[in-house]
C-alpha cells in the first residue's frame, strides 16, 4: 500500500506575503491541502538565521503571514499552520544531523553559495546561516515531509535533506526517516513591479496581499511597461512589458490579453488603459482576499488560536518522531 | 550582595573514567560541591560529534560514569548529576547562538584546531563537531553557570562561552545571560602509565578507578620507569619515571618518597619495590572507591534513578532559561 505524501512548505516570516508568494507557492497550497496532509510552516528560527538583530520584527510577521494564509484560504482544518521555534525537536534533530555533515558539505551547497554573495556576508557568514540546510533537513523530517514544493534554486537543499536522511539510516541501521521529493511548481516566477527578474520584500517592488486598493491601484499605475512608449500613437513593446507579463498571469481572459497585446503593438493603445485593466484583473482576484484578512484581523486571537493549535499538532507529531530517533540512537535513557 | 557562583563541569560519556580524571577533576569536584551549587554533565550529544556511529557506547558509559562519580564521592545531594541528551534547551539555545558566531570565529578556536588535527578529520570535518564551542556555550548559559572548572587548553572555549554571552547580551538588551569564569585547577596533569605525557582512554595507559586489584598491581608492575636502570644496584633516574611521578602526587608522605628517590638516584633500589610501594598507595586509595562501585553496581536502576533525578532538576532550571531567553528574542508566542 502505498503512504499519502506528507507535503512540508512554509515562510520566514520577514514580512507580508505578496503576488510572487500567491503565483509561486501560496495557489499551489490551496491544491495541495485538498489532496495530502500539508504542513505550513511559519520559519520564524531560519528568519533569525539572518534577522537575529531584529527578532520582534519576525514575530510580528510571524501572525502576519498567519493572516495571510488564511485570507488566500489556507484552511486549518485541511493544513497545520506551525510556528517552528516552539518545536524543540527541529533543534534537537538539527544537533543530531550536524554530525552527519561535514563542513566542507556545507561550504559546496550551492543554494548557499549563492545566498552568502547575495547577502553580502563576505567573510562573516553567520555560522547559523551556514548550516541552515541542515536545519531544513531536520524541518522535514521532524513531520516525516515526503513532498516539499521548492523552487528550482532549492532543489540542492533537497539532496541535502536526502543525503543526511540517507546517512542517519545507514548508521543507525533503521528506515524511520523517510527521503523526500521536491515538487518544483510549473508556474513562472513573478517578476517585480518593476521589471526586475524577482518580486522581492526587500527590493521594493512587491504587491503585497494586505496592499489596500488605493495602494495597488498606485502600484500599478507606477509599473515599468515600455520606457519608449511615450506617446499614445507610438507603437510599444511587448516584451518585458511587466503589465502584459502580470495580465499573461492573472487574466482569465486571454484573448482579450491577445488583442490588448496586438492594439499595444501597433500603436494607439495608452499605458494608463493596459494598467487600468490590469488593475480591474488584480483587484477581483485581492479584493475577496483583502476583505476576508480584514475580517480575521479584527480577531487576532482567533488567528494566534488556529496557528498555536497547529503547533501543538505538529508538537505531538514531532515527540513521537523524536521517541523513534532516541530508539536508534541508543538515547532512549530510561530505567533498566 | 555577591551570588554564589554556580559551577558546571562534566564528562564525555566515551569510557571510564581514569586517574588522571580523579586528579584533574574529580577531587576538585568534591571540593566544590561543599562550597557552591555543581551541575555535573554527562555530555552524551558532545560525545556523539566524534563517536556518532558508536551511540550505543556512548549510551552505556553514561551509566558506567555516574557510577564513578558516586564512588568516587560526587553527592547528588549536593551535586547535581544529568544527562545532556535530555535536555532540550541546550539544543535551541545552541540553534540561537549559531546566528551570534561567525564561521570564521569558529575556525579560529585554537581547542578545537588543535582537536581538529589530534583526531585526524582532515578536510572532513563533521559540522557538529566544528561547532561544538557554541554547544559549550548553551551547555553553560543553560543552568546560568559562573564558574567552568577546564584544563588551560579549554580556556578559548571559555572565551567564546562569553563572547556569545556578551553579543546576546547586547542584541537582545539584556542582561539575563552570565559571563563565566575558568577555574584551572593547579594539579599538574597526570601523565600516562607509559610515560606519554597524557592519561588516555584512547591511549591504553590509563589505570581506571573502576580496575579490579590485580589490575591494578600488573599495571603498576608494567610502568615506565628509567630503561636504564637494569640492575637493582645500579643508580636510576626519578626525572621522568613515572612511578616517582605518581608517587609524587599520590603519596601521603613526603618525606618517605624523598628518601626512595635518593636511594634510587644512589643504586640498591629495585623498580619492584618502588612499584610495589606505588601499589600500595594507589589501592589505599582506589580500593575505597573501588568498594563503593562494586556495592553501586548491584543497583543500577538506584544509580540511574539518581541520574534521571537529577536530569528533571535540570530540566526545570532549563526551562526558565529558555522562559526568559524566549522572552527577550520576542519568541515567546501566546495570545495577545
Amino acid at each position: 500500500m502505498e503512504t499519502k505524501p506528507i507535503v512540508l512548505t512554509g515562510d520566514r516570516p520577514t514580512g507580508c506575503l505578496h503576488l510572487g508568494h500567491y503565483v509561486g507557492s501560496l495557489q499551489n497550497r490551496l491544491i495541495l491541502q485538498d489532496q495530502y496532509q500539508q504542513y505550513v510552516m511559519l520559519a520564524d528560527v531560519q528568519a533569525l538565521t539572518d534577522n537575529y538583530e531584529h527578532p520582534e520584527k519576525v514575530r510580528e510577521n510571524c501572525w502576519q503571514v498567519a493572516l495571510d494564509y488564511l485570507a488566500v484560504g489556507i484552511d486549518p482544518e485541511k493544513s497545520t499552520i506551525f510556528i517552528q521555534s516552539m518545536i524543540p525537536q527541529i533543534a534537537e534533530l538539527t544537533i543530531f544531523y550536524l554530525n552527519l555533515v561535514t563542513v566542507n558539505r556545507l561550504k559546496r551547497n550551492p543554494t548557499v553559495k549563492t545566498e552568502i554573495q547575495q547577502k553580502g556576508f563576505g567573510e562573516s557568514i553567520p555560522a547559523g546561516f551556514f548550516m541552515y540546510p541542515v536545519s531544513q533537513a531536520a524541518d522535514i523530517t521532524v513531520v516525516k515531509g515526503t513532498l516539499v514544493p521548492v523552487g528550482e534554486d532549492q532543489l540542492p537543499m533537497i539532496e541535502q535533506t536526502n543525503e543526511i536522511v540517507r546517512t542517519f539510516n545507514r548508521i543507525y541501521q533503521t528506515d524511520i526517516l523517510k527521503e523526500c521529493q521536491a515538487l518544483v511548481p510549473k508556474a513562472a516566477r513573478l517578476p517585480g513591479t518593476d521589471g526586475k527578474a524577482k518580486m522581492g520584500k526587500s527590493l521594493g517592488n512587491a504587491i503585497y496581499l494586505s496592499d489596500p486598493q488605493e495602494v495597488l491601484l498606485k502600484k500599478v499605475m507606477q509599473m515599468y511597461t515600455d520606457p519608449k512608449h511615450l506617446r499614445v500613437v507610438d507603437p510599444g513593446q511587448v516584451e518585458g512589458n511587466m503589465v502584459f507579463a502580470y495580465l499573461d498571469i492573472f487574466s482569465p481572459d486571454p484573448v482579450r490579453v491577445a488583442e490588448l497585446k496586438e492594439h499595444y503593438q501597433r500603436g494607439g493603445l495608452g499605458d494608463v488603459k493596459i494598467k487600468q485593466y490590469l488593475f480591474e484583473v488584480l483587484d477581483a482576484q485581492l479584493s475577496p482576499i483583502r476583505d476576508r484578512r480584514a475580517q480575521l484581523s479584527k480577531d487576532l486571537t482567533h488567528v494566534q488560536k488556529i496557528v498555536l493549535n497547529g503547533t501543538a499538532q505538529v508538537e505531538a507529531v514531532a515527540a513521537q518522531t523524536m521517541l523513534e530517533v532516541r530508539k536508534v540512537m541508543h538515547l532512549d535513557y530510561k530505567l533498566k
